[in-house]
């Protein structure tokens, strides 16, 4: 993950004891337990990768030049700033020796046919906000390619544009099923370049390496922050795109039929919603941006002194390679 | 407290479950134990104000109209803003019939006398920061005019002026001793007005009515932020008023002759200047504004919701007129 010009919270970590300085958490790799499994009739596989809080700023800036993907024999192109997260490694550190790709296709050719193996019906599904959002098309494009037959589904919470069209077909012939959800303010979604239209075909053959080229794949959900009664009615880039805020827009959507009327028995918890923003309104009295540590972690030590803890032994990761043994499952 | 032109911290609690929405914490009044008493040499009674941690235009803004103190026929005059505060009281709300310099006077009135009636030897320090320190000297005058005899020492930080030149030659007259102690680049001690010179001296009779003849009283220990290594020597306005920055400088103070070293073995955890600031180093790693609770005081109760949490019933004041019984002493 490094040489590339990243976001700096992605490019190194701040905590001055962090296990690591040039790597950081990307992603999480799930499978449903049992009871799950009977639940929705298979044994889900889930790749989830770490999104954005406010990175609107650096989506703006990132490097779009299309990129090929899948061979360079491929016309699909993704945009160079999610391929280098997604692709680069580094001899000189420990964590990064594999790129994120390598980690989590080592995983799913590990998970996937152990599952199969036993007899079980095995789905994948992948999840991400914002930047999450793009890297899972990257790896929802990849285990099509190495499992033909594998129902891959893909849900982003607003994800920005990933790829050309080619690279979107790819997706299709691939039978991959994605559902966008989209708050109709979030910027995000509208990144990177302007929108692809019919107008801009047009045009792809005389400016070939021009950077606006990208567009959209999948059925997109639409939200909107005025169908919620709790939220405040005004703009806010860094808010609209928080998964906090997406997250109480889908439990209160009832249809996507031009209602703006909010679910009466939504059961989520409303003051999640400012946990990383100020998007409710005052009358709820929940403060903005209120989940933080006491202290902002710092602890008063045996001598009195307010110092920066040593870390949890479960904060630090385990050596590269190791994995949860697949006998859980047994 | 009410009925005034106050910075709206003081006017209000915005908890939304306070115990009163018209009043606020204001002061608290100590006695030192019998242990501390026999180091010390005597028993002390201590009154403390609330200070102000980023008050300065607050300040700026104050009613700085001069105001007679101690009497109609007095020339001594205090800022009306300070007069206010101390003097107002309501008869609507149950906490504010007595103003504060009712409730102080009452209080020293039942502890002073018990002690020397036990043939004790009494003194009484006043401390406060900013606005607290404006308050001390009030507090100071009066209690010199309720016993003429007893020791009264004030020390303040970062405390604004308070009155004109007779108040002070009154608080002198009064054999009060008073320690100012002053970081050089507070704006707060600038205040109000302009500083009182030779050149004003002379015009004061053609201007008996303008609002800039404040003058300081008593020793004024002089801080110097560039005497820390941990700090930032950078402007920060609201920094330089901080309490926890003065007490820092106190705690590092070699002295007052040019000297601007710092004390290699002062004690104090240099952790707390950033409390309610960022005035530290970013070498000590010391988050800014730390003092914060968790999730900004929210809790998750049972239902598994965010909430605001009931009050803790020791946070919620004894009806007014409750005292701590004497018999605590014997």
């Amino acid at each position: 993950m490094s040489r590339l010009n990243m976001p700096h919270w992605l490019e190194k970590s701040f905590h001055p004891k962090a296990w690591n300085h040039d790597s950081n958490w990307m992603g999480y790799v799930a499978v449903s337990g049992d009871a799950e499994t009977e639940r929705i009739g298979c044994r889900d596989v889930l790749v989830t990768w770490r999104g954005t809080i406010a990175p609107t700023e650096w989506l703006k800036d990132m490097d779009v030049r299309l990129e090929h993907f899948g061979g360079k024999n491929s016309d699909a192109k993704v945009a160079h700033g999610y391929y280098g997260i997604y692709t680069s490694k580094s001899e000189d550190t420990k964590y990064n020796q594999l790129s994120a790709e390598d980690q989590v296709l080592e995983e799913l050719k590990r998970l996937i046919p152990f599952f199969k193996s036993r007899g079980e019906y095995v789905s994948l599904t992948l999840s991400g906000h914002g930047l999450g959002g793009a890297l899972c098309f990257l790896t929802a494009y990849d285990a099509a390619q190495e499992f033909p037959d594998l129902p891959i589904t893909v849900i982003t919470f607003g994800g920005p544009r990933v790829g050309n069209k080619p690279f979107c077909e790819k997706l299709k012939e691939k039978k991959i099923k994605v559902i966008r959800v989209v708050v109709r303010h979030d910027i995000v979604p509208h990144l990177p370049g302007i929108p692809f239209n019919k107008k801009l075909e047009k045009v792809e053959n005389l400016a070939e390496s021009w950077h606006g080229l990208y567009t959209h794949y999948g059925y997109e959900l639409n939200l909107e922050v005025k169908s919620s009664p709790y939220l405040k009615q005004m703009f806010d880039l860094v808010g609209y795109h928080n998964l906090e805020m997406y997250l109480h827009l889908v439990d209160g959507h009832i249809s996507s039929n031009g209602s703006e009327k909010f679910r009466e028995d939504a059961k989520r918890d409303v003051a999640l919603v400012n946990k990383w923003s100020g998007m409710l309104k005052k009358e709820t009295l929940v403060p903005s941006c209120w989940y933080q540590p006491a202290f902002k972690g710092l602890v008063c030590n045996k001598l009195g002194r307010w110092v920066i803890p040593e870390r949890e032994p479960e904060d630090v990761p385990p050596p590269p390679g190791t994995h949860v043994p697949l006998s859980v499952f047994n």
